[in-house]
């Protein structure tokens, strides 16, 4: 009897007590975050004095220094750089782009930036009647007859009635990605697009473009909402209206670069690892502090977190500062590449790549017993503000990972992304604007905190 | 048969055509206020173009005739002023102060600012040694002995663990309120006050302090919280360490002035009122755009979203410009002794004092089975961030009204808060911080169909 009793407390009584083992954890992490959190100061460093990081440029080099030197000094037990090879491109000379109309002798300056990747004009520039459209349904019934000779002008906004502005962003980016690849099938010379932004703005937004295989490779700029709204009256109200654009940028041989790991070695399961991380590498107009700084400096706060509140992890830990996520995503796909190669075993991977505002939740892909496992915590969470653990996730650096093949791996690792607050996020993406007075420390530290939660939980209890 | 075929019907499928109706009338006040939303353009006029408004000043009388006019503009039903006396305190000549340290020549400058309702030192100044306390426990333990003839430094911080920085606030901010009263009690001849804020920074907060019926009426002023830490260190190294400040605000006479509402008169149950608003005043050093422009273009946005979408009410909606709440919070307690003497009924009063930030959800006061009627349209709301129900609410400007007393009136209205996400609240709150650009449209713009969501659904169910 006496036994049959114990066996009933010990049952009923072991989850409570885990549960509140839990709780005070993370509470620990929290209150580590909010008083002493290191994330805030570790952005400041890595884009007030390294600031942009394009692929290939000296600020990346620098960071992948900065990025390994600090956690060296935090005496983690390795800290290593994986070497991988990268596009270069670069924007040269500032572009100019102005509007000349047909029965004025004024030339109206439009702000504009060309697009990663693109081919540059060259001083001669490139000049030419504009043909707008919204799709590329709409640019097929054109179709060679109208668009031959001209410059296509890309612009479909992004949807803001759209609650999540990455669904927007999404809904609008392929002007972006593919416009000139489909503009240059019908013969256009030139492509000029909408910044993808959520805002009526005055900068523009660069971002990737690509060239498909074959086409000619036109040259391709960003123009800001505000001139892309002025554009589009005035090409209704001037049909002979021209457009004039020169850029310099070109894309040269790639360049060695690193993506920069950090490990906390776990106990019994050392085998099983959890890892998470963002991009260092950012575009050349920006700060990048939202994209991406935020995400490596939170990565690296979770180790940092660990460390202070003496938290000796089951499982093995890392923080990984991928390079080259902007242009080329060498870096997320080496990660998972030496992965395979060295046959680890993920059972995790987060990433940080919305930006360092306030916690929303967790997006996940992978096993759905793991996904069960992960929102049964959600009580633990939602304290915190991490309410949203019902989208898909898994971003751009980590899903190479995703696809682990091997006896006891195939199928077994889940995706997440930390889902911060994204209503600021397309203010600054991708332009001048995305500095380090856009961050908010106690958002940012929040962001770090969250991810150490969710680490925990997964170290504690496993995905199984 | 039929019949009770018809009635299973009926019962059945009214709830889900009412939650589909009230879902499809809830996503057309996003999509205007995302598409076409004023908040935040009416926010940079009465914020850039009119600026500080504190209570007696010109920009607080500007701001009156800007929000009548605007909404007069509107072709609301009825718009009208409340005249209300208020407080007329001001600032006068810039503060200074300055370290005087015992062993050193030079005198090192603090970032400070009076708090309102202070008495001014004068052009004399004060100078005396400093006493550092944390609490008032710890000033009446030292007692008159220690503290006769000094200045108290009130050094208690917000405590940044706390999730929600308003807790963190209301825990710090008795030293702001009543710090003066206490240390005069002992002899102190002024106090310095920690400014009330989430981080280390270099500008200092102000905001209302009082006197105690009987005291004498020492001057009091805030000091940022890097020389709030700077000063605290300088004192432990040099116990002769003196502090100078000069102020040299004062109280005037009181001014006449008023709160602002507009209205669209309710169909059916017009005599049953639902408001919402913010405060029109706002601190001197400060453009007001969280502390509350942001609460005030909300409210008054929640009208123009109904008109826009072509919505008739059937009870009344009043958007309500209070006016000095900062200092005084007459233009709350005149609304609510109008309201009395009217014989008004509310249903609901909303307020919006939290800043325009993201939604997270609303708090409430009042009645359990009107607290559950709101908790119930959660799935309503929650695809648009508000997730959190569970607070007690009621902000300061609509606390008066709570207490409307009658036949059929007597406990059953609702005080309801906005709730925002606050994690950025406290680095802006009644300083030269809290400008314009510090504001995001779209969380701005949110926040405002938030608020219309929610009086949408009360306008249609009510809350019996």
């Amino acid at each position: 009897m006496k036994k049959i009793a114990f066996f009933i407390l010990l049952l009923t009584s072991l989850p409570a007590f885990s549960q509140t083992r839990d709780e005070a954890s993370i509470k620990s992490i929290f209150t580590e975050s909010l008083k002493n959190g290191q994330s805030y100061e570790l952005l400041r460093y890595l884009t007030k004095n390294i600031g942009s990081r394009l692929s290939g440029s000296p600020g990346a080099a620098a960071a992948v220094t900065w990025g390994q030197d600090v956690m060296v000094d935090w005496e983690l037990d390795s800290v290593w750089l994986q070497p991988v090879m990268v596009p270069h491109w670069v924007r040269g000379q500032k572009e100019i782009a102005s509007v000349v109309r047909s029965k004025k002798t004024d030339s109206l300056a439009l702000n504009v930036c060309a697009l990663g990747g693109s081919a540059g004009t060259g001083p001669g520039g490139v000049k030419a009647k504009l043909v707008e459209v919204r799709t590329f349904e709409e640019l097929a019934q054109l179709g060679k007859k109208n668009v031959q000779g001209k410059i296509v002008f890309f612009n479909r906004p992004m949807d803001p009635t759209l609650m999540n502005p990455f669904l927007a962003y999404q809904g609008a980016v392929g002007q972006r990605a593919d416009g000139a690849s489909e503009a240059a099938k019908y013969g256009a010379i030139g492509v000029i697009v909408r910044s993808m932004s959520s805002n009526p703005e005055d900068y523009p937004h660069t971002g990737m473009m690509r060239y498909k295989p074959g086409v000619v490779m036109i040259p391709a700029i960003a123009v800001s909402t505000h001139h892309a709204d002025l554009l589009s009256k005035l090409t209704k109200e001037d049909k002979d209206l021209q457009i004039y654009f020169e850029t310099h940028c070109e894309t040269l041989e790639d360049v060695p670069s690193f993506n920069v790991v950090g490990e906390i070695k776990g106990g019994e399961y050392a085998d099983e690892i959890i890892a998470f991380g963002g991009h260092l590498d950012s575009w050349d107009l920006a700060e990048g502090a939202h994209d991406d700084g935020a995400g490596c400096v939170q990565a690296m706060e979770v180790l940092r977190l660990f460390k202070a509140i003496g938290y000796r992890p089951n499982r093995t830990l890392r923080a990984v500062l991928f390079m080259n996520e902007e242009n080329g995503l060498r870096g997320g796909k080496m990660y998972a590449e030496l992965a395979a190669k060295n046959k680890e075993k993920h059972i995790a991977a987060i990433e940080s790549d919305q930006g360092g505002f306030t916690p929303r939740g967790f997006s996940m892909t992978g096993p759905e017993s793991a996904k069960a496992r992960i929102r049964s915590w959600k009580p633990l969470l939602e304290p915190y503000g991490l309410t949203d653990f019902s989208q898909a996730g898994g971003g751009a650096d980590i899903e190479p990972l995703g696809k682990q093949e091997g006896p006891d791996l195939s199928g077994q690792m889940v995706l997440i992304d930390y889902i911060p607050d994204a209503q600021r996020y397309f203010d600054y993406h991708h332009t001048q604007e995305d500095t380090f007075d856009k961050v908010s420390r106690r958002e940012l530290e929040l962001g770090a905190a969250s991810m150490a939660a969710l680490v925990y939980l997964i170290d504690q209890h496993g995905l199984k």
